[in-house]
């Protein structure tokens, strides 16, 4: 099964769970897969910037790559494989690859500038994983600084066949979309799948403006599922109200730094997650902010059943 | 009446009206100043980054400032004399403090890197200025690429006396504004007023935290008011209850780049500016976005009076 | 007068003179410009980078202008105008333009990233300043931290035809020359002037590779005046001698922050200028590096008689 | 043999020797390390930024580091392990040090920007290395963003006893020299090794301001050797006579991106490399730069015999 241009729906940013020694935790890796699959994601993709991919050695990165896809053998896995070299970005491609990953994601290192410079690296990295290796574009400016205009993304994605997936989470970023698709309709741009990320902030207009849907990790994924499934259905002020409940814990998790401990936590007192344990270096949650979450979800609780654990 | 620590509140972040043809709209000038003192602003900032000050020379922009000083002279006026040299920066402070402004507002350069430079930039802009003038230190690292750990801001704060206040927009910032309070209670720092900016996307744990209001140009600052006010009382669901509502349009809003488009176009709807015009260059708003404002103001009127206007 | 792209030669970037109070020092700005009169220079270039042009006010920076321009009537005086604004662009330019400029130069703000936000910063600047003023691109990577590629220096010069000469200052640049030189022969792009700076420590190829001149600081304005001319005779080794002759200084005159605190002590040294002092804030020169400095000098002083004062 | 404070002399940074269709070529490594041994080199580093480690996979790298320690057990091999995250610099550390490396050099992240995550970050690596292992902390602004300031260094040398050496390429950099010695000298800061790279543009200066000797790659090591001794000899200005004849052609090595290019193709040259290939992707060198070298060299031949092959 590998990853196409057709793909659609909710692919989550999985967390990697560990204990609270460092040791990751295979049994919530299954149980968080089982997860994903009971709420109708449509795919999932590991070893991503809040996957903790930088923390994880090659063979721990391969080991919970083959996990999951074993786990969910119908469901695609793509696998981040961002790195700073082209040989060990090749390396954990292959072996992921081998194991039955669907595709691979990746990043643009940070010293990116000129659109030139932008489209070369795509065109090497292309090349140095193979061109059968269906990959996902990720462009993410505000973490990664680098600008891609529609128009790079448009020459990106008609120079490279095995680019069949746009991870958008520019800012702003909605007339983005609407250029890409329109560029899909004039004829100049082949259709790819976007979906999108950015915690999700924009999800409820993102899915209207034209994208497939979302590819990101806020802790309530089967909300996402929802507002996707209610937008396709054109129950536009369903999806937004459902939308609107969880915005204001959503923002909260969409903070750099704070986020993935505010997910891991949600994700564990959801039960899927044993420990909401991140391996060094952490970015820990102090008390207060803890509070704080408890609040948001007690809040989230009346308005959604799923939360009610907090209530 | 100059700036103090003491200040608290709400500073509302005022847009430069214009007219169509780039003109300036002093009659909005007025309208807007009066609008702001009837929601009970307690002061008001000007000429800043969402002030198109970069678009006005030098004598427009201390006519803007003369015109608001003379309209609310019970309200203390701060003005944004940000410059890439000390040299207009004092030519523009010692005009509008001579027109009676309360004080200045100073961004970081871009460039600055280290603490050391940080620190010495701001030594250097309060003696250029004269140590007489109290200044805002704006801390904005999403938009001035300068990070300013809380030990930075505690070196200014100790060793430039007319610092007074904090603009806090660092992102996330819940934590700063904790670490900042817990340098006064220590006694480590002396104490000033903090008002949070960034949109005001996190005011309703910002006032929690410690802080003394909000410095932002939210196009409903009335309703920045009523959260200050409502967590001065100890209403703390009300406050969440009232901010929760306006969220989806502040989301939008706080969006770089249309923000300041959104903003005006929804204070033009509320009859405060005759027109939501920026100068050249302008980051214009699209149909697709006018339309989801318009749905987002539809959806709010359900929630908040003040919005009925676009039910 | 006006620049035109048949600009060649050397076009010194002057310093601002100033007492060591922190005064404007006329009478060294005459006897500078009499200076570059005196060695050949075929224009000159006020206000930029290293003219401590943020410390000025405006009136002051009109003034200056004013006198560069009166004092050598038959030297086209190109003025750094940039500013973060584009009012306060255009409110200078117009200003020197009226008392007798040749042009104007213009670096990009350090926050452009993409081709679309240089060439459109571009066209918006030329629009605003007027587009009967001619003007210089400057193109200098390592102070702005923008990359623009050749084609995107082709784009602006295609589209905005006020542009007649670059300021190339790119690191490495040898290949940019060639490349650019390469699409006018080619016929996709006008021939524009090439001055070349970053402290001119590549200029013994640069003009080899096609660059008409210099337009940089180096506190030798006569030997780059002799560089550009040897090699116009065709008199490659004597150029590469002189050039090696100084080579040692001039590296040392290149590094950012120190480098202006040398280039005016060389000139005090020289009897240009009456002072080495900057206004404030200073990047001064410690003992070390002044001890440094002479020892250079004295070194040059067996090759160059120019240097003679130092022996 | 572990390295330690006590380090100076001439550490050059070697290329990975490459075949032009990419495979690793050994016997040039042992040609290179053989050369090293002979021009009197007290140490050398390797897989650093222009060793292009990014372009191999873990086993090469492993096997390069083995080899040359194996080839040169009296000299003192310090290995780059920098990488985006601690797992990968942990898993190379640990078996590049069981394979007999005197030590490893660490690169910051270029996501670094206040003094308090700088220190941070050498921490945690330190913690993740192993606290016996000794360490070179690489300050390379230019290419990596990251700003230290000697205050910085200060703090990362007395928090973290395994910091050993400084590999000093910040420019300019003079003065941070001095300030360090300065620190010794008033007891706040114990002794460490400064070594200079920067592609040796300012050795000639940073010796005599009491560093220790070169840490860098220029294709003449011989020559940096000599310097180094000269000074020590207190032969000041033989010493420059001998830097200023390499100095036309040590600029041109140090241009970034071409630079590599240069200093592979004069060790092809000078018998050293069998080839000047890297592996892709590559920064080549045009025809007109390969000209331009060769015409460097010939000059350089009249002052220094070991470039006669170029006559």
């Amino acid at each position: 099964m590998r990853l196409t241009a057709d793909a659609r729906g909710v692919y989550p940013i999985a967390p990697t769970p560990f204990f609270d020694d460092g040791a990751i935790d295979t049994a919530s890796i299954d149980r968080m897969t089982d997860f994903y699959l009971s709420i109708g994601a449509t795919g999932v993709t590991i070893l991503g910037q809040l996957g903790e991919a930088p923390k994880l050695d090659h063979a721990e990165s391969v080991a919970i790559a083959a996990q999951v896809i074993r786990r969910a053998p119908q469901l695609p896995v793509v696998v981040g494989v961002s790195a700073p070299g082209f040989a060990p970005m090749r390396a954990l491609t292959r072996e992921v690859m081998d194991a039955g990953a669907a595709g691979v994601m990746i990043a643009p290192p940070n010293t990116l500038r000129t659109d030139e410079q932008i489209v070369n690296y795509y065109k090497q990295a292309a090349e140095s994983i193979g061109t059968d290796v269906p990959f996902v574009l990720q462009d993410y400016p505000l973490t990664f600084s680098v600008l891609m205009t529609p128009g790079v993304i448009r020459r990106i994605v008609t120079e490279i066949p095995s680019c069949v997936m746009l991870k958008h989470e520019d800012w702003p970023g909605l007339e983005k979309i609407s250029t890409l698709r329109g560029y899909e309709r004039d004829g100049s741009m082949r259709r790819i799948a976007i979906l999108c990320g950015n915690g999700g902030l924009f999800l409820d207009f993102e899915v209207e403006r034209g994208a497939d849907g979302a590819n990101t990790g806020y802790c309530f994924p089967d909300m996402l599922c929802d507002v996707v499934r209610l937008n396709a259905e054109g129950k536009r002020d369903e999806a937004h109200d459902l939308f609107d409940a969880h915005l204001p814990l959503l923002r909260y998790e969409q903070q750099p730094g704070v986020g993935l401990a505010v997910r891991k936590y949600v994700l564990m007192k959801r039960g899927i997650l044993t420990s909401a344990a991140q391996r060094k270096p952490v970015a820990a949650m102090s008390k207060a902010a803890q509070a704080e979450v408890d609040y948001l979800l007690k809040r989230l609780a009346k308005r959604d059943q799923r939360a009610k654990f907090a209530a």
